[in-house]
C-alpha cells in the first residue's frame, strides 16, 4: 500500500510520541520532527508506510540512545494478554468453531498497537471482534488452505498480540514458524516478546532479519526471505503486514483490524471493521 | 500562546483538509504540504499558532485560487444556528441569570469551528455546556465589569458561533462594536457572516484588517489597533483569539472552548472543559 498524504499528520503524530516514550528532550523532539518532515519531503511516490515508520523510528533511536522506548509497553501488554488468556481459552474450546472463533480472537490481539493510535481497551474490543463478521471475510478459504497446508508461515505483529496469536496457533495445530522482528521498532514483537508470550514450544521463532514494521522484503535477511518464498502458506499478523505486502504473491492471508481510515479506504471497508483477506498465488 | 510540538501534525492535518475544501488537485494537496512542512521547519520559537495557519490558508488560495473554501460551511453553520435562535432566545429570556446563560451559549457557539476539528455536534454541545460549569469561570468578574463599562468591543470567531454572539450581545444591552474578519479564513466570520447573523442592528460591525484567525494585532489594520487600545471592556472569543491575545494587555474577556490537548494543558484544564477567563490590565 503507498503512502497517502493523510499518513503526513499521521507519522509526526507518531514520531512526537515516540521521541517522548524515549525520554527526548524538547530539541529532541523537534529535531525529529524536522527530520520526520524532511523525510516526507524526500519520500518517493511508491514508498509504503512502513518504509517511512523505520526511518522515523531510527531517528528516535539515534537521537535518544534509547534502543527501545516501547519495552516497558511491551511488557505490560503480554502481561494483560496472558491474564486473559485462560478465560480466551475457554471461549475456543467450547466455540461451535473454534477456528473461527481463534481467528477472530487472533483479529482482536491486533488492536494492541502503539503505532496506529496511543491507547486502546482491550477487553471491550474482544467482545466486539468476536462478535463483529469480518467486513472481508476469507474464513473458508482459510479453513481449507489449513486443511490442506503441510506447514504455516506466520508473520507476528505486536507484543501481546502474540499471545492471540498463541492461540490460533493451538488451534490448528500444525507446524508452524513463527516471524517476529529482528530488533525492536515500536511495540512490534521480538524474539523476546515471542518467548514472553508462550509461544517457544509450539512453534519455531525466527526473526526476519529486520526491524522495520510489517515485512519490507528488501530489508529482510536472505535466509527470512527464503522461508517466505518457499511457504506454503501464510498468515500476516496487522496493518503494517497489509501495507508491506498488499503488492506480494501469497498464498497470504491478512488478519487485521483496520485502524485508521487510510487503510479502510484502501480496503474499501470502515474504519473499526475487522478484515480476514486472502491474497493469491498471482 | 506559542506553538506546541503538538500542533505540527495538527497543522498537517489542518492543511490537508482545507486544501481539499478547496478542491486541490492530489499535486496541489502535496505541494500545500511540503509548504506547510517547510514553513514549521522555518517557525520562530515565539510564533502563535494563528500565524502558522495564516501561511497555510495563504498557501491553499494561492495553489487553488479558491479564495474562501469553507463559504459553503459558514453559510449552513449560520442557518442552522438561526433555526435554534427563538429556543435559545426563549432560555435566555425565562433562565433566572439571563447572563449566564447567554455567556454559556456563546461559549457553546464556539464549537462551531472547523479548524480545531474536521466535524463537531451542535445541539449536543449546546446541552453539555448549559449544564456544565465552567473550569475557568470569571463570571462574577466579568457581570461587573459589564455593569460598569459603558462600552464594548467584541472580537467575533466563527460564522454560526455569530448568531450565539447575537444572543449575548442582546442580553446585555450596551453599544457594542462587534470585530470581524476583512477577508475569509478557514470558518472565521467576515462582515457578511455577522450581518446574515442578525448582528447589524444591534452593534457597530467592523472589520480587524486581518484574515490571520484571532487577533493578531501586528497584521490588523491601524483603525483597528485604536478600537482595540482605546476599548472600555473587551470579549474575545474562541481558541485563535486566546492564542493569539493571551500575552496582550487587558481588559478582556475570553470565551472558549478548549478543543484540544495543546490548549487545554495551556490553560492548565481538560480537553472539552469551557473557559470563561479575566485577562487584566497588567
Amino acid at each position: 500500500m503507498k503512502t497517502y498524504l493523510d499518513c503526513y499528520p499521521c507519522f509526526l503524530r507518531q514520531a512526537l510520541s515516540a521521541a517522548r516514550k524515549a525520554q527526548a528532550s524538547d530539541d529532541q523532539q523537534k529535531r525529529i520532527l524536522i527530520d520526520t518532515m524532511q523525510a516526507l519531503n524526500d519520500l518517493p511516490d511508491d514508498a509504503t508506510p512502513p518504509e517511512m515508520a523505520l526511518r522515523i523510528h531510527r531517528q528516535v533511536r539515534e537521537q535518544t540512545g534509547i534502543d527501545d522506548p516501547y519495552r516497558k509497553d511491551k511488557q505490560q501488554a503480554t502481561q494483560e494478554a496472558l491474564a486473559l488468556y485462560p478465560e480466551l481459552k475457554r471461549l475456543v474450546e467450547t466455540s461451535p468453531d473454534p477456528l473461527q472463533t481463534s481467528v477472530r480472537l487472533a483479529i482482536a490481539g491486533n488492536i494492541i498497537d502503539l503505532g496506529a493510535a496511543e491507547t486502546y481497551d482491550l477487553e471491550q474490543n474482544i467482545q466486539r471482534v468476536l462478535e463483529q463478521t469480518p467486513a472481508i471475510n476469507d474464513l473458508e478459504p482459510l479453513r481449507q488452505a489449513l486443511a490442506a497446508t503441510p506447514t504455516l508461515l506466520y508473520l507476528a505483529d505486536n507484543a501481546g498480540e502474540t499471545v492471540f496469536d498463541r492461540i490460533l496457533i493451538e488451534t490448528i495445530s500444525l507446524p508452524v514458524t513463527y516471524a517476529v522482528k529482528a530488533s525492536p521498532i515500536i511495540n512490534d514483537a521480538t524474539r523476546e516478546d515471542a518467548i514472553a508470550a508462550g509461544i517457544d514450544p509450539l512453534a519455531q521463532i525466527i526473526d526476519n532479519g529486520s526491524n522495520a514494521p510489517g515485512t519490507l522484503l528488501p530489508y529482510c535477511s536472505a535466509d527470512f526471505r527464503q522461508h517466505f518464498e518457499k511457504a506454503d502458506l501464510i498468515i500476516a499478523k496487522g496493518q503494517a503486514n497489509y501495507e508491506s505486502l498488499s503488492s506480494v504473491a501469497g498464498p497470504l492471508y491478512f488478519l487485521l483490524q483496520a485502524k485508521c481510515d487510510v487503510i479502510a479506504r484502501d480496503l474499501h471497508v470502515t474504519r473499526g471493521d475487522t478484515i480476514l483477506k486472502r491474497q493469491g498465488i498471482k
